[in-house]
């Protein structure tokens, strides 16, 4: 066991973009475990977009991450010291933070059941991000057999998740992604009915109504920005558009630059529902969704991409690359392999 | 019984804010009522904002107007011919033309029990107007007690009723109008608990923040635009926004026009919903709304405000006068008295 460790720490909160400075490594020592702790190690850390709203000190969701402290988020631990629950060599779940080795209470961690799928599956399909997909699209979207569900960032750990559920519910699903790769990817692999990149059409309006020839029912929103504002204006009567990410606003230096039409007008002549939500207001029904998601991952109607990167010291440059598109699937970086 | 009666025609379709030149006068015969038809005689004709919408010949929630052909609309009139079931004399509400005399097939009419309100107040508490606001605050908004309410365009029929609801449910109201004499209304007669003067306010959204240090759990939205802009900032989490008139967009030339701040961050942050309406999606639902609505005033619980104007010939003034503020209350005109 070494005596330090490393950890990352917000630095300074980005203006716009964040930037590598934003971060900050720092040597710690690796701490001995209190009573009703267990020393982990970490295995796989979860970097997502949502985090870029922890960095700013405005009020949202989620508290934001404190300035020269660790930033924490989904991790994968192999817990190293046996507990009163746990035993060493269990793998688990938490909220921690972005370091090599943890003393963490029992109660925050959650033991895997590694038989169903591999440790780094429940920080996607069978965690956060796909619990998002399955209760907004469920809940707030409520598809129906032969209507059209679009979903912008269809590519990314939510968007793919959202449009196999679509499918499962038997209606015509509509991807938007930005690049030929994943185009390929959600028609030929995910079997959505349409995909279109936004980066190379010409006309994303056009494009839209030629991909949505019956107009848009459920619109599944994880982007936000003109690409959102294209999908609005094919709204049918009654649709729904679950809002689960503005990932072309988080970037922005204030929210008064992220303008474009109203919506209003549109809402009122379709008489269509917005609704914001983030994954943490099902916390009481995750047990349900988890279910679901397990049996569908085990009759193999959904499928997960993970992109993997390897090397605690890449974390920020994952975390960077999420807002350039980088990743296809769930990005999870592998700290170290749970022995 | 004169032979020929004045029509109101569509003549074209406007350019931004309505005109005189959009309406066209026409002298038409006093029609002979057929088999299953009455000849009614114009009372009172109700002019509507939502009516801007059905002037263009866009995709709306209604019909457009047709070029050439009278406008239609909520219409008062009293029975001049017996008929199968309506009688002489009887008072009626019914779609029917701008037109001094109609015949008009009886079960298109629909008979009024003048006992517990005036005729015209089934233009406006007791109709559509009261049903707007009954359905749209109660099934979208759901106030609960001690939660803050705001409501624009407040002073107008469907926002007065909004805000007397709001205030039977136990909620705080703030009314956004845009006169003193209309915010003297709010606060004094209606017994508002804020009313905000958005033409003489130095800062919408400084005056609003005064006026909600609690924020917004329901947000009533009759105008859409910056007023709505500056509400939403002020959103608690998992408010509810009954979107119910955009009157700041409907005359522009161009959706395009009515641009600013994207709501999709905001919705998100607040987990808030936001969900278009009209009145007609709660068809089954009326006679539920229009009997709580003349209890409500029976038991001196609502109030009500009509602005009466006399005379066919000033329908379109009246129309007009909407979209300048001029109205408080419901707009009516009187055509002829019932006999």
């Amino acid at each position: 066991m070494p005596k330090n460790q490393q950890q990352i720490q917000l630095a300074r909160r980005p203006k716009g973009v964040p930037a590598h400075d934003d971060f900050r490594f720092e040597t710690i020592a690796v701490p001995e475990p209190q009573d009703g702790e267990v020393l982990v190690k970490t295995s796989y850390v979860s970097v997502d977009p949502y985090m870029r709203g922890r960095m700013q000190d405005t009020k949202s969701y989620v508290e934001p991450f404190a300035l020269d402290e660790a930033i924490t988020g989904g991790v994968i631990a192999e817990v190293l010291t046996d507990g009163n629950k746990l035993k060493k060599g269990d793998i688990v779940i938490g909220n921690l933070a972005w370091q090599e080795y943890s003393a963490v209470n029992e109660s925050a961690l959650r033991k895997l059941d590694t038989d169903i799928a591999p440790a780094s599956a429940y920080l996607g399909i069978l965690g956060m991000t796909g619990l998002t997909a399955y209760f907004g699209l469920l809940d707030i979207g409520r598809p129906k057999k032969g209507e059209t569900v679009v979903v912008s960032g269809a590519a990314g750990a939510v968007g793919s998740t959202v449009g196999q559920i679509a499918k499962i519910k038997g209606a015509r699903v509509v991807g938007i992604a930005g690049s030929d790769e994943k185009i390929a990817y959600l028609k030929e692999e995910l079997q959505f009915d349409e995909a279109i990149n936004y980066k190379t059409a010409d006309d994303i309006q056009k494009a839209l109504e030629q991909a949505c020839p019956d107009g848009v029912d459920v619109y599944f929103d994880n982007v936000g920005g003109p690409i959102s504002d294209a999908v609005i204006n094919l709204l049918n009567e009654f649709a729904r558009i679950p809002v689960c990410g503005a990932i072309s606003s988080y970037n922005t230096e204030s929210e008064e630059e992220d303008m474009g039409p109203r919506v209003q007008p549109k809402l009122i002549k379709t008489k269509a529902l917005m609704q914001g939500f983030i994954v943490g207001d099902y916390a009481d029904r995750f047990s349900e969704g988890a279910k679901q998601l397990a049996e569908w991952l085990k009759d193999g109607k959904l499928h997960y991409e993970e992109t993997i990167t390897e090397g605690f010291s890449h974390i920020p440059d994952a975390f960077l690359g999420l807002f350039k598109g980088e990743n296809k699937g769930k990005q999870i970086i592998k700290v170290s392999d749970p022995s």
